[in-house]
């Protein structure tokens, strides 16, 4: 069977009870497991596809409430690294109507080391995910670095989550040099139009697909919420609309997304089918509040969004 | 005016919402504002006299709520310093019947420097209140040595609150080397009997009344809950009881018999009776939920507690 090796963050999400717009002023948290990357990995079993995560924690109750959770999404914990030094990443966020405000409070997330049998992990996987926290830091990037030298010319795909915020990159650090060291060996990128303007400024949705595809990314799907998606293989751009009706709750859609694209992919689906099938993902998700509550099976989530 | 000038942590208290014996079971977190020094500091002012805090925040939302919260209970900010790269401390604490469990997230806290006018500052102050976590790591510790050399030889006493905890410091250092090296220069310490253990082990509380005296502490206050307080000059040892009949909350007294402690002191009393006058803070903050509410008078306070 084929695999999605993923790398990057897991953490402690930290969610203002309320709305607010500023967190000096929330007075409550409420604690979830978040992390993208570990929110794709169960997404992905509970659609039946073999997943594995690598990533790192604090060995304090925060990295011990995430390792629980994980064991109880099916989530292998083989490389669920435990830093002995560093604390349990964490991020507050301030729920919002619009652009929710968040502050990361990052330690093990960014420490993520190389496994020792890399070798044979990569034997069986055909995607090899990042995310752009992973390479926003030392040590964890020259892991990700290393590990894009044991792929290349090989049949594993790098596939990039460019959720790029300034604000994870040290202050004087120029973060472009490596995102375009990234960006020219990506099979698959899936930006939000959010994550776009980050990394490239104000531009027209099309323009930003064309700048990722100028950097040497192969495949981009663009979501631009209930604008639906842009999806290009580098030879034509689609424009494929939402499939999603109801939105109760944003979180995890995003996750969603990538988990129903991957789900395509590894079921030999071509780019514009699998973006339709991160769609239907996406719409499930949005349509309840949770993002952590187990998918059902691809041909169900198919045959409500998709026919 | 004579004054007292206090170094150290101020912080985002995370408090658990419900009871737990595991911070890795709490699923709700309320905010609070911390720090024992800081609290002193509002205590101090709140009964009449003058009090200085020097401490240190990031230059994020958490410590903008911190600002705005000394503001509000009339802590002069002029030294409070901000951080630009490290982020406000926090502490997350599962609130317990027995011992409470807490995990410390320092960052900013620790960095506290020494500042400009410290000989200016100095001039008016009679008493220079540390705690422990601002010399369990550099450079605050170097900033507080740095001060205790400005005021060896000067009326300006030393008062360490020796809440030391074992987890504040590096894992492989040895916390005695420098806590003997402030407790011999401190005229007055105030261990609870719970302090005590973790820096001495288990021992008679006489014995631990003893033991900071031989380091060359002068005089010294055990508080053992409500068996009340071992008090001594270095002459005799006076055991007082607790004054305190209704106990609601436990958060805050520590701070509020450091604050009658200084109070009494300040107004020319000797240790046993400020010792009383500690006592009676203490009862007031452990007869009502919070430790941010303004104090009254102290005579307000003696009246009701110690006549």
């Amino acid at each position: 069977m084929k695999r999605v090796l993923l790398l990057g963050e897991a953490l402690i999400d930290f969610l203002s009870d309320d709305y607010s717009e500023s967190l000096s002023q929330v007075q409550s948290f409420i604690r979830h497991a978040g992390g993208s990357p570990a929110n794709i990995t169960a997404n992905l079993l509970n659609l039946g596809e073999e997943a594995i995560l690598i990533t790192r924690i604090g060995d304090d109750p925060f990295g011990d409430y995430l390792r629980e959770t994980f064991k109880e999404r099916g989530i292998d914990t083989t490389y669920v690294q435990v830093d002995r030094e560093k604390n349990t990443s964490m991020v507050f966020v301030a729920k919002s109507k619009g652009n929710p405000k968040f502050l990361p409070f990052r330690s093990a997330d960014y420490c993520i080391e190389k496994p020792t049998d890399m070798a044979r992990l990569l034997k069986k996987t055909h995607f090899f995910h990042i995310s752009a926290w992973s390479i926003s830091h030392h040590p964890s990037r020259k892991t990700v670095f290393s590990i894009m030298d044991d792929i290349e010319g090989t049949n594993t795909k790098l596939c990039f989550d460019p959720n790029f915020r300034r604000i994870l990159w040290e202050k004087d650090e120029d973060p472009m040099q490596t995102i375009k060291e990234v960006l020219k060996n990506t099979y698959l990128c899936k930006p939000s139009d959010d994550d776009a303007f980050h990394i490239f400024g104000r531009m027209h949705n099309e323009e930003y697909i064309e700048a990722f595809h100028q950097l040497g990314v192969q495949n981009v799907i663009l979501t631009m919420g209930k604008d639906g998606a842009l999806v290009s293989d580098g030879k034509r751009i689609q424009h494929q609309k939402t499939v999603s009706q109801v939105v109760v709750d944003t979180t995890g859609a995003g996750d969603g997304f990538w988990s129903g694209v991957y789900c395509g992919l590894l079921n030999h689906q071509d780019i514009f089918t699998a973006a339709k099938w991160g769609s239907a993902v996406a719409a499930f998700r949005l349509r309840t509040i949770g993002s952590d509550l187990p998918l059902p099976s691809m041909e169900v989530i198919k045959s409500e969004f998709l026919m």
